[in-house]
C-alpha cells in the first residue's frame, strides 16, 4: 500500500507542476480538444471502417493475397475519406499458412482434441506422428528437466494464464509459445502441444507466433490445444492406467520470401514534423482480426479524420501507418524503421493502437528527460473520459518498437485487457465482440491526443537509441 | 397478471388440499426425504461418473463405436455401484456421420465461414456446391414464399433464438432445423445454412437432427452457421453491390441399420412395479456429451444408488435405463416401448433427466385423473432445493415420450435452461462447463423424488393413450 501512495502522490506533484509551470494548452485549445471528445463520443466513422475492412476482407494472414486486397482497400479507404501522399510501402517477408491441422487421442481413451497450429511450426510427417503424452505443468518445469528421455515422446505443457486487466498474464503465458518448442526438441521430442495463451473458456485455441523474429520454421511440430481440451488431456492422463498416446497431423506451407507493405495515408501539416500513429492491418487467419488489429486500424484512422475535419492545418503532419505482418514477427515495422531511417528526427511522437477492444483507462508517456509535464497536460484532457495518468513508462505498441529504439517517443492509450485474451489469435476475434461504445470512447481519446501532439509547443525529447532491439 | 394470480392461486389450493387430505408421506418417510437431499447435496458419485464417462469414451454418436464402447462402459459402471438385473437390449437403427464439412464465400468478399453438418444432411457433391444466396430472416418467411424461383440458390435462413429460461426459444426455433430443407428443397434450393439453432455468441456452430423420426436422410444438404457467421453473411450480403455466392462442401455417412442399444441395470423392489428413470447415452460429436445427456446418467445414477443404499429393498423397483441413439430420432425410447409393451401396466411412473446443467427449479408431473395430490406431496419436499410446484404438465424427457403415449404417468424435475443452449450440440458441450454444485442440487432431488414415487400409497393412474405418437 505504501508503494501506491507514493506513486500516487508522485503524480499529484506531476500533474500540479504541468498545471502550474509546463506548456499547458490555450483556451482555444482546451475548447476544441473537448469538442474534438464530443464528436468522438458520437463517431459512426471507425465502426463503418471495422465493419468493411472485417466483412469485405475477413482475415488478412500476413503475407497472404488477403492482406494485399487489404492493402488496396487501406489505399481506397484513405483516397474516400481525403488522407493525402496515399501510398503502399513494399517489402520482403517470410510467409507462413496453415493448410490442416487435427490432434486425438489414440489410446486408452481415443478420440478427437481441437487444436491449432502455432505460427512458424513445421507439417508434422505425412499421416501424422504419434507419441506417448508427457505433461509438464509448466515451462519453467520443462526447461528444467534432464536434457534426455523425451525422445519421441510429445510434450504437454499444461501451463495455465493468468486473467489480469493490463496484460501481464499474457506476457508471462507467451513464454512458452516458443520456447516449449525449442526445450522439447532440445531433449528429442517429436511435437509440442501448449494449454493455449489464453483465458478463453470455450474450444477455440489460441495460435501465435512460436518463432522470434519470425524469419525461419520453428524446430519440431507444435500446436496449442484449447484450454477445455488441454483440460480433457490432463484428465485423461489422470484416469488412465498406463501411458495416453496422442497422434498430431500438421500441414503448414512456408515460403522464404513474399511481399507485404505498410499503407501510409496522411494529413498534411504546417511543418515537416511527424505524429505517427496507426495499427496493423494484417491478422491472424481464425478470426477477422476484428479486435487484433482492425479495432487499431479503424480508431487510428477515424480519429485523424477528426482532427482533418477541423478548420486549418494541423501544425505537425498526422500520418497514419497501417503496418503490414505485424503477427508474424513485426516485419512492417521493421521495415518501415529501415525505410524512413533518414527522417526519424522528423518523428516526434508515435504510437500505435494494438490492444483489443477495451475502453483506454491509462495514458502513459515514454518521453525524452525534461518533456514529462506535457503528458501530465495530455493526460488532464482525457480524465473526462476516465481515463488516469498512468505511472510507468508506455510501451508504444508493437509497431512502434522499431521507431522507439531509434529514439522516437512514443505514448500508449492503454486499454482494459481484462476480456481481450478470452478473443485474440482465436475463431472469436470478430466483429460481434466489438462493443460500440468502447470504440467511440477510444476515437475521442484518440482524437484529443493527436490533436495535442500535433499543436503543442516544443518537443517531447529522444529516447536513448537501444541497439540491442528486434 | 390475472392468469398468473389465478394459476397461483390453484396451487395454492392444491398444495394445501394435498397437506390435509392426501396420502402425505409418514415422519419416517419425510425423514428419510431429508436424510436423501442431505446425502445429495454432499455427492461426488454423479461427477465421478460424468468425469468417466466423458473422459474414457467423449463424444458418443448415436450408433457409433463409440457408443457401443459406452455401452460396455455403462455394464461395468453399474455392475461397480452394484446394481442387478444388469443388461443391454440391442435395437437396429439407421445411421448418420458427419465426414468432413466447410464453407466459404465465394465471392465477392472471399473468406471461409464456420459451419457443422445438420443431422441426416446427405453429402454435397464431390467438391461442393456453390449458389448464389438468398436470405430469409425467417421461417415463416421462407415457407410463405413462391414455390419456384430459388432454382440452384443456396437459401439462408437467419432466424435468431430468444433465449428463455424453459426452452421455449429453442421450441420455436428449433423447426427450422427440419423444414428449411423441405421448403427450400420444394422450390429447387441446391443447399440450406440455416442461423444455429442456440443463443451462443461464439463460433461453435449447432447441429442436430433435421429429419423427423431419423429413417432417412435429408432432402438436400443442410449446415447451420455459427451466430457471428451467420451474422457475417448477412452483412456480407448487406454491403455487397451483387450477389453473394456461397460454397458448401459437406461429406457424411449414411447406413440403413446398424446396432444400438440402451442399457439397464435395476434396485430390485418387494414388488414388481417399476419406477423408470435414466439419461441418454448417445451424444452429438461435436462435443462430450457433458450436459448432453452426461449430466442425465450421472444424475440419475448417482440418485438411484443413494436409494440403494437405504436400509432394506424399496417398495417398487428402481429401473434406471440409459438410453441409446436419442439424438437422430428416438430410437432408443422406441425400441424400449416396443420390446417392454407386455410390462408397461407394471411401469408406475416414468422420468428422465435431459435438459442440461442447470439446477432443477420446478416439478411438474402428468398423471392420471385423481392422483394430482401426489404431486403436490412430492414438490412439498423438494421445496427446501428452491424448487416449486410447476403449473403445465410435465413433459418427462424425450426418451419417456413413447412410454407415455402408450399411458405411463411422467413428471419432470425440471432444469434452469438460461444458459443450456449456449452449448447444447456444440463442441461446447464439455466437463468443464459443468457447476457441481448444481450438479449436486440435481441428484438431491432426484434421489428424493425416487424414493418417494417408489415408496408412496396407491399409484399415479394412467394416461390416455395417444395414438398419433410422434
Amino acid at each position: 500500500m505504501k508503494r501506491i501512495g507514493a506513486a500516487a502522490l508522485a503524480l499529484f506533484f506531476c500533474a500540479t507542476a504541468a498545471a502550474q509551470d509546463a506548456p499547458a494548452l490555450s483556451d482555444d485549445q482546451a475548447r476544441t480538444v473537448d469538442r474534438l471528445i464530443d464528436k468522438g463520443l458520437e463517431d459512426d466513422l471507425a465502426w463503418t471502417i471495422l465493419e468493411n475492412l472485417t466483412t469485405e476482407i475477413g482475415a488478412r494472414p500476413p503475407g497472404s493475397e488477403a492482406e494485399a486486397r487489404a492493402r488496396d482497400w487501406g489505399v481506397d479507404k484513405f483516397k474516400k475519406l481525403g488522407f493525402k501522399n496515399i501510398r503502399i510501402e513494399p517489402f520482403e517477408m517470410p510467409y507462413w499458412a496453415r493448410v490442416s491441422e487435427s490432434a486425438e487421442i489414440v489410446a486408452p481413451f481415443p478420440q478427437p482434441l481441437t487444436v491449432t497450429a502455432l505460427g512458424q511450426s513445421p507439417s508434422t510427417s505425412e499421416g501424422g506422428i504419434a507419441g506417448e503424452v508427457v505433461r509438464f505443468s509448466a515451462l519453467f518445469e520443462l526447461e528444467a528437466s534432464p536434457s534426455e528421455g523425451l525422445e519421441g515422446k510429445i510434450v504437454f505443457v499444461d501451463e495455465p494464464m493468468t486473467r489480469t486487466q493490463d496484460g501481464a498474464g499474457y506476457g508471462v503465458a507467451v513464454q512458452k509459445r516458443s520456447r516449449a518448442a525449442i526445450a522439447a526438441a532440445a531433449r528429442g521430442a517429436a511435437g509440442v502441444l501448449i494449454r493455449s495463451v489464453g483465458t478463453s473458456r470455450h474450444r477455440t485455441p489460441h495460435t501465435g507466433a512460436s518463432v522470434r523474429g519470425g524469419a525461419s520454421l520453428g524446430p519440431i511440430p507444435a500446436a496449442a490445444l484449447s484450454n477445455p481440451d488441454a483440460d480433457q488431456l490432463a484428465r485423461a492422463l489422470k484416469l488412465a492406467k498406463g501411458p495416453v498416446t496422442v497422434k498430431l497431423d500438421l500441414k503448414t506451407e512456408w515460403k522464404d520470401s513474399v511481399q507485404s507493405g505498410n499503407v501510409i495515408g496522411e494529413i498534411p501539416g504546417q511543418t515537416d514534423e511527424l505524429i505517427v500513429i496507426g495499427g496493423h492491418l494484417d491478422s491472424w487467419d481464425l478470426g477477422t482480426g476484428a479486435l487484433d488489429d482492425g479495432f487499431g486500424v479503424a480508431v487510428t484512422m477515424a480519429a485523424a479524420k477528426l482532427v482533418d475535419n477541423l478548420k486549418g492545418k494541423p501544425r505537425r503532419t498526422i500520418r497514419v501507418v497501417l503496418w503490414g505482418a505485424e503477427e508474424t514477427g513485426l516485419h512492417g515495422a521493421r521495415a518501415y524503421a529501415q525505410q524512413h531511417k533518414d527522417e526519424l528526427d522528423r518523428h516526434v511522437l508515435a504510437s500505435e493502437s494494438d490492444f483489443g477492444g477495451g475502453e483506454i483507462y491509462s495514458f502513459d508517456i515514454r518521453f525524452g528527460e525534461g518533456a514529462e509535464a506535457k503528458g501530465a497536460v495530455m493526460a488532464q484532457a482525457l480524465q473526462r473520459l476516465s481515463i488516469i495518468p498512468g505511472n510507468t513508462p508506455a510501451f508504444g505498441g508493437p509497431d512502434v518498437l522499431p521507431i522507439r529504439d531509434l529514439g522516437v517517443p512514443v505514448v500508449s492509450l492503454r486499454q482494459t485487457g481484462w476480456d481481450y485474451f478470452d478473443l485474440h489469435h482465436t475463431a472469436e476475434d470478430t466483429l460481434d465482440k466489438v462493443d460500440p461504445d468502447a470504440l467511440r470512447q477510444n476515437v475521442a481519446a484518440w482524437a484529443a491526443f493527436i490533436y495535442m501532439a500535433s499543436e503543442m509547443d516544443g518537443d517531447f525529447g529522444r529516447l536513448p537509441v537501444n541497439d540491442a532491439g528486434d
